[in-house]
């Protein structure tokens, strides 16, 4: 398996301890309170009233009337995409996460890693993540969409989305052959539901549900991806809460003498002096971080949540 | 989509009602019990440790010590097999579930559909469902393995072999390139939470999981797999539950003069008169159930959960 956030159960079988918080993913750690579930979603195959109601949800969540597929987290969306077409050049926007290459890799595909956008014009597929992981840059929606007329097909990856609406793509999905991948276990806290979002053309979105097949999602995915998608007000209140508590994480950090160097409202990514030294010192204090085989001075924290996990952080990085 | 059972809400528009009995799947009505959750099996991606955890118990349960892949049900690995390689031409052994010939044929197979097991020999790849669905075949054990020598692949899915546990090739795959499905939702009663395994060889099941990618199991799934699966003595009782159910379900039937012509201890498969009047009458008791488009004469039921079900489904075929 390819190095990846979330590792915590490694760290723990190192280190020791059980009372971990885990800072090594953008996963929100105030996540959306889960509604009771009624029985019938563990025990019967999910309907389509049901996933359509969710797709109803995930429509008005995302501000897109395009065609939607749900999917089993936006890793099973990466997984597909270069599927929906015979293998040929793809160019994916670097560094970013490492599974878009992998998958088009996997399938046959030949990958080209490019630094800028205008390094993408030509390809048969291009892939860029808005706003980025791990160094959250960002890119303007009029810049994308000028670049699906300079690519065969566009994929934007935007799992980091959720907190900056005006950058998203979603209801433009489907032009210019521009395919949207959203995470849904991200920004809601929920990531062990498993649940993700293709939006695109009908035609691409039509292949896909059949690459996918029947019941890709659970039936209680569907219920809590249904009642979180359609809470417009928690949806506002967290986008508020995670940009204060970024700017809180930042100052932390400052403190320790780390420099951000970019991020999204759910992680920060931080420029240290030895990211393996103050992994390690964090990791002590049983908070797990994220590095990457291509830095020995990038660190990548999420945010915490419950404010003992604040203090827990700040007395680790006085230490 | 293709037609299936599970379309209880389609049912329900048409005929009015909310107090459907769904028989027209082969999900067991009495599921497991759902154990409590802890709260990070929905809120942190599954770590790797959960994950081998869930192997283990899977292993047990099915015997086997082959290499093994958890994926979100026997219908995701359906639609994977078709990519272990290069697409060929794959014999399907039917009538069966159309699912096996639909994933071949969007993958670009081409696919002969035979009626005997001798005919699969010399495929590229031969598929066998055991015991069969809808009509309950069963193949031995060793008329299996011997035809994994004259075909080039074999995939055995074994999503309704649960109640006969002697006709399970799971402990043999990987041998001659044999590959085995296994279904969890079905016998455990919980198809709302999409869990299903492939056994293989190393190679097999490793090309599985680059294909499945990480995460793409629940994390519910699988804190209720790896308690379900560990639970033999539940497993145990069920099976010899479901055998008295299906002899139940049959005199009963025969009451109404249907002609039981197969069927597993899952589901039964009955000759009517006219399958259409069958399915509709029962339908106006609110009691769901399959037909299927090759057939004017064939109606398949799942067995009833509850004794108020049973009683339902008695008045029902008195009517």
């Amino acid at each position: 398996m390819r190095d990846h956030g979330g590792d915590i159960d490694t760290a723990q079988a190192r280190v020791g301890g059980t009372d971990w918080i885990d800072l090594s993913t953008g996963i929100n750690r105030v996540p959306y309170p889960l509604p009771s579930l009624p029985q019938e979603v563990w025990t019967a195959l999910p309907t389509v009233a049901a996933t359509a109601r969710l797709l109803t949800a995930a429509g008005g969540a995302y501000q897109s009337q395009a065609p939607i597929l749900a999917v089993a987290g936006a890793q099973a969306a990466i997984q597909m995409i270069p599927r929906l077409s015979a293998p040929a050049r793809a160019r994916i926007l670097t560094p970013t996460y490492n599974e878009h290459s992998a998958a088009f890799r996997n399938a046959g595909w030949q990958v080209d890693e490019v630094a800028t956008l205008a390094a993408l014009e030509g390809a048969d597929l291009a892939v860029v993540v808005n706003p980025n992981n791990p160094d959250g840059r960002k890119h303007a929606p009029e810049d994308l969409l000028r670049l699906t007329t300079r690519v065969e097909r566009l994929v934007v990856d935007e799992s980091f989305a959720d907190a900056w609406p005006d950058l998203s793509l979603a209801p433009r999905a489907g032009q210019g052959r521009l395919v949207v991948l959203r995470s849904f276990g991200k920004f809601y806290g929920l990531a062990g539901v498993r649940l993700g979002f293709i939006l695109g053309s009908k035609t691409d979105v039509a292949a896909l549900a059949e690459i996918a097949g029947p019941w890709p999602v659970s039936g209680p995915a569907i219920a809590v991806g249904t009642a979180a998608l359609s809470d417009r007000s928690w949806a506002e209140a967290t986008v508020a809460r995670l940009r204060a508590d970024a700017a809180h994480l930042d100052r932390l950090a400052q403190s320790a003498n780390w420099k951000c160097v970019g991020g999204t409202d759910l992680f920060r990514l931080y420029d240290t002096p030895n990211a393996l030294a103050a992994r390690e010192k964090l990791a002590q204090h049983q908070i797990w971080t994220r590095m990457f085989p291509y830095s020995d001075r990038w660190l990548r924290l999420g945010l915490p949540g419950q404010p003992t996990e604040w203090d827990r952080l700040a007395a680790a990085l006085r230490d």
